[in-house]
């Protein structure tokens, strides 16, 4: 297996940081990614990434690292076309232009998450729209698209590696807050690191709910929430949804010091 | 993601207190929210309470918090209308008025379990009732009716976030010890703290066991436990139940103090 | 929920013991209560005996506890009556029957293990046989006969909570290794402790690869073990299944002193 | 249960060592044992290997001991057929001739994994092949042969016990990167030993993904990975691949020194 070719993009020409971010969120961030794992949501693969607080034309998003391990230190900040400012020769994720694209085609979101949850990746395979089983899945109720690589792009190696198919991914997710990748995994985001990690959580616990539901009714209809409850729901748990962030900020807390 | 909404609402006018509760009493309300955690029925939401073992007319329940957080200074006392006593600044559930109606309606409940179990929940999407599987969820056998908030509420945040959505979901509850509430979860309710738990941890075991029957069948019919075998089950279920109490509290104990 | 009522029988008339046992037997097979707890084929219910050494008309079981929490001092010795021969006040299993009367039916079988694993109960409730999925299920291959009690005991709780029931029980076991118990759980034989663990282990796993295949089969024939493979492949897992009695019993001996 | 009959083939007879093998390559296989125990490929049974990195005519492979307790004193070498180098008394795995032959007909494979994980096999048992459901398994989407031993050798104990039927697994292997044995489990290699655990792995976490695929499908066509896409992604992995290997190797180093 010769070494991963994560290519290490920094040079003179490097883009210019867009400042200083508080520890803190550094912190966050990194904890995101030990969340994402631990909620069985990213394995040795997948990654989240924030927008910079106070630039936003700038993103933060670890090396390229499986996520169990990320720390504070391993952060790097992007501008928008996904360079690096500051890599310091560390290697960046391949597909680091999913998160860029979203960023520049949607201001409004401050964090992405790009993961390949088993549950989730039936729902890109097969014709059956994925559909809110619960109130804390409120965010799917506006629906899930799919976004086939093949379409624009035939025989790939599936993977968003340049700027052209991160464009192509954002225009199929359109003004959604998940979106689905054929044979590949999903993305889901939010207006915060918070909510982002949130919805790419329950969107994996969706999964596994609506496969039992569809077995269970085996074609009987589905009482999922409508896009009225959905739009309802939605609201409030982006507030309660801090009691899930607390706990799993909490849960990587006792495991590090920062 | 704004700051969670769920309201303090101590104030001058706050009800009395039903008198003090034993130490031990409080640090087992505390236990069964991590034991309900450890077991998978409750994720970063859910909530179990207490009557007030002396006050029939008040009942005990965790500040909002992350059940597998829960330590026991951060139980709160409320009354029937789910009004706290000593919130002392801490927001109390947005839920809460689940407990207080049940309560209210049913003198023989000394403890209640509302959860969002992933394998309980596509009981309340499809038509197809839950039925004991096995002796030990003998307690499902008298039937578990479905709570469609929309029925009476139309179009919500599918929440039983007052008390007038508390009194209908318990008039659907009727004398059963579990309810199911569509596109959001369940209650199990029972005559001490232990038999509420074991109920909502073997709601969701036989939710697990029923998924996997009606696949394996596949139409056939299922051998379940009638209803007079589920009413001698059940008797013996309250006492041996407490076998695994005793070991849920020990595992909880080899963790904290309390 | 009342104390349990598990009997304590001692009395002047408690049969005599058939002799000591060596500490490390009566550890393996408290060692075995906590293996099956963690391979997921009990919870807080279920037990595990073991025929005495030296004295064939008596067996060896944990006091009513759940099997996670098993120590060596928590055996007691039985007749085959499943009168405790030294119970000292300690409470015993309602079912502790399942196990006296299968010992006298069947000298060759030196253990037994009664559980109510999860993936294993739907075979008892509709008419689909288990059979041997993989080598290591081998002992299946010969057939899984079912045991409902309702056939000759009507309405009742379940429970083999008498020398009849286990008798009832034991005839249709017949020479079988496993039986199934509708709406309760299954049993697992073995002429060693570690076969009989082996034994209770592989049906879950067993039960688990069955779902699975029945589901993608969706009615397609199964090549499942055949007659003759099973007895072949049974042979070699008397052998090989001690390296996984090594694995779990280390295990245990890295938690505990015994 | 009799003592394991693992053979102890030492003798003065014994092939010639390969010559030293450097520690840490040595500690990389006892890894890998570890670790795929750890993702749940493998449980008391099941064996990985790694041809000797300097003499192609003879390999490497633990004592007949379940994965999760190798370290690297319990390596053995082989020749190619499959006898020990330096046993030294150590049994040896009754399965090495899967590993052996090979070895001997790819010379291009560097490592070989065999296990019995639960998801993958229902594929052997049913006439359904296994796709690749996403591009982490690309390696599965040149076809997935099924071995059947029973074609050639008739009732077995179904192992893979001497040369000959080495020879035949080897055969209906042909090319692929992964083969299925009928009623037993499968076989994954790769060109060094990350490749074929991260094969073996992935096999399993398809597998999860296309039975759920295929259930929520029912019978639907299936957008997995074409052929081209396949070869493409695959190319990728092997880079990529390192880093969840990375993740592992520092898991297992958490835990023991080496």
């Amino acid at each position: 297996m010769p070494k991963a070719k994560s290519r290490s993009t920094e040079s003179a020409d490097s883009p210019k940081s867009g400042g200083k971010v508080p520890a803190e969120r550094i912190a966050d961030l990194a904890a995101a990614s030990r969340i994402l794992a631990a909620q069985g949501v990213v394995d040795g693969f997948g990654h989240v990434s924030m927008r910079h607080p106070t630039a936003p034309d700038r993103y933060l998003m670890a090396r390229a690292l499986a996520p169990a391990l990320v720390t504070p230190k391993d952060i790097i900040e992007y501008d928008l076309e996904s360079n690096p400012c500051n890599a310091a020769g560390r290697p960046s994720f391949l597909e680091r232009f999913i998160h860029g694209e979203i960023y520049k085609a949607r201001p409004e979101v401050m964090a992405v998450v790009h993961s390949h949850s088993p549950s989730v990746i039936p729902f890109g395979l097969v014709d059956v729209p994925m559909r809110a089983m619960f109130h804390n899945a409120a965010f799917i109720g506006a629906g899930v698209p799919v976004f086939d690589i093949r379409d624009k792009f035939g025989a790939t190696d599936l993977l968003v590696s340049d700027g052209e198919k991160g464009v192509a991914l954002a225009e199929i997710m359109g003004r959604q807050d998940v979106v689905l990748m054929r044979a590949h995994g999903s993305v889901a985001c939010g207006a915060s690191l918070e909510a982002a990690v949130f919805r790419a959580v329950y969107t994996e616990v969706n999964a596994r709910i609506q496969h039992w539901t569809a077995a269970l009714g085996d074609g009987a209809p589905i009482a999922a929430l409508d896009p009225e409850e959905s739009k309802l729901a939605d609201k409030v748990n982006l507030g309660a949804g801090q009691r899930a962030w607390h706990l799993w900020r909490t849960l990587v807390r006792s495991q590090v010091k920062w």
